[in-house]
């Protein structure tokens, strides 16, 4: 992607070199941020709160295909990953740490791509990055982001404090992120069979975007604030609807009944799954990478919530521990599956 | 490694089986822990003091090679490589998180005696792993880990506090584990060419005990606090004495004269140098992995430390901002120059 231009090899930088001019323009804006870049370790001053932190591993060919994934977006998207981690516990996310391995494949160029990327996620989310290390690798790009955030200790939302009756709550829509992903595959397919099919994307334009440049629910958190809601529990999707539902009733040892009719969705992700003869409901339910935050919500908050755009109730939790279902629209009532992450069921050569 | 045995597929269980079965025997000790492995964040109370922070990435067939490397010392070697950097800001570790990615050529059992390593470096050091992601990887074995420690505010050390006249300090001894690295690869080579070969590494155990499982100096920071020392500048020594030495002044805007005849070798190093036919002062001044403690300790404070046998000075700082020298055996100054970190001018296939 970057044979034609004057490119840099990284050869030329060592690295320290390297990890300096990756970062040298990234501000500090957080006040608990003491020490950023350039020491053994980075210093916080934690004092007040409880600190959370988190971490995700992405890989190429696992995680992301380079062949359609822009590295900027995948910057972007590799921050969102776990900023959308630290707001299911309801926290604000203060500082990131990122490490990245690449191979001599990878001009100089391209890693400015990517730290662009990872820049911008910082200034929109108000993050620092603090820390990282650079290496090189024997194969494709790995990139391993951990992140840190706070959050008052009696606001803090763990999966495990859901009871019988809340609201199953869900933000924004579902499904988006993966029927994107498909429309990529394909497209990716045709472009084998055709390298000079200029294909018009625009149809699918808020799937790709869901797929490729997600974005963590910050606004769920400040409006559960504004409403003065703390869900009893909170889980980010990541996976997909089913087994964060799963997850969920499995730590608060309760059940619970999802309504089908209710579930979020698009039209665009409707029509793009029509296309791919695909039925929605799979999307909805098992598609993952949407990045939205599934939550318990007391009834008492009910009226607080109710028609609000960014959230759905979707469902309630039961008595009847871990019986998951899912209520179809001819009342019918389904166990819901997890569906799990089943990469390692793949060839090594996936 | 594992061809021979009964073993599991890695198939056999989800993500979240497989972490779970990793993790679920680590105890958390730390009082400051108060959510580990199982939420979408760890969650953290840190009351009093900074809090640090710092990551390391190390990746199969670049930082190390499992034809020689037990994966049980891989796992704890790759704990202690970061609580190092904890112990360098003169802090102590509080938690850790630890992300893999493998093939599929890996069973169960290899990631158990990888973690079981992990789990010994959390015992000794009392650490608590609270979180982490496992993934599939499309080549070999990648292990990030991320180390959190905390420190009164006034004891912290950067590397930017050094001050001319003060005398340049080191914990242990150098080269040990670069000599080790050595015999390893020799090993390897004999190997390929007889696999019948029963090396005897009696003679080289001490070398090869500091590259496969070196000790981080949680016992120098303790020690630095019984002496109430608090060093003006400290910095692990993971890539070599000359880079970290160039990384002291830099940061602190100082100078400093080294004397080659105080650098401190074991007589197993020297005579293993000799063997290989190699000027030791090489693998002194830029053997890397020895994760020993390199201090600007106030000149007031020299008696405390005069004669201990886990600290020797090797020189001071002076105000000749960034002239960096030694001072050999004959009295010549020779300025110290940066090996650095070369990964990045390897071949891909290293």
């Amino acid at each position: 992607m970057f044979e034609n231009k004057n490119t840099t090899p990284l050869s030329q930088l060592g690295e320290f070199g390297l990890i300096d001019h990756l970062t040298k323009s990234f501000p500090l804006v957080q006040p608990s941020t003491l020490q950023g870049v350039g020491d053994d370790a980075a210093v916080m001053n934690f004092t007040e709160g409880h600190t959370v932190v988190t971490t995700d591993l992405m890989i190429e060919g696992i995680h992301f295909n380079l062949s359609y994934v822009p590295l900027k977006h995948l910057g972007y998207k590799s921050v969102m990953v776990n900023l959308s981690d630290v707001y299911a516990m309801n926290a604000y996310p203060t500082q990131i740490t990122v490490s990245i391995a690449v191979s001599n494949r990878f001009p100089l160029e391209a890693l400015e791509e990517l730290y662009a990327g990872i820049k911008l996620a910082c200034k929109n989310y108000k993050v620092d990055l603090v820390g990282g290390d650079t290496s090189s690798s024997s194969s494709g790009l790995i990139i391993s982001v951990t992140a840190m955030g706070q959050v008052e200790n009696e606001k803090i939302t763990y999966r495990s404090g859901a009871q019988p009756n809340d609201l199953l709550v869900v933000s924004g829509d579902l499904g988006g992120a993966y029927m994107g992903l498909q429309v990529l595959e394909r497209e990716k397919e045709v472009f084998k069979v055709n390298p000079n099919n200029q294909p018009d994307l625009a149809l699918y334009s808020y799937c790709i975007e869901r797929q490729l440049k997600p974005e963590a629910r910050k606004d769920i958190v400040e409006l559960l604030e504004e409403l003065a809601i703390v869900p009893n529990a909170m889980i980010d999707i990541s996976d997909g609807l089913s087994s964060e539902i799963l997850h969920l009733c499995k730590a608060s040892e309760v059940g619970c009944d999802l309504y089908e009719e209710k579930l979020p969705c698009d039209p665009s992700t409707s029509s793009t799954a029509e296309e791919f003869k695909m039925n929605s409901i799979t999307a909805l339910l098992n598609g993952g990478e949407d990045y939205e935050l599934l939550m318990a919500i007391k009834t008492e908050d009910y009226d607080k919530i109710k028609g609000h755009p960014l959230l759905t109730t979707i469902g309630h939790f039961t008595d009847q521990k871990e019986a998951c279902n899912m209520i179809t629209g001819l009342g019918q009532s389904i166990p819901i599956e997890a569906q799990g992450w089943k990469n390692f069921n793949k060839d090594e050569s996936a």
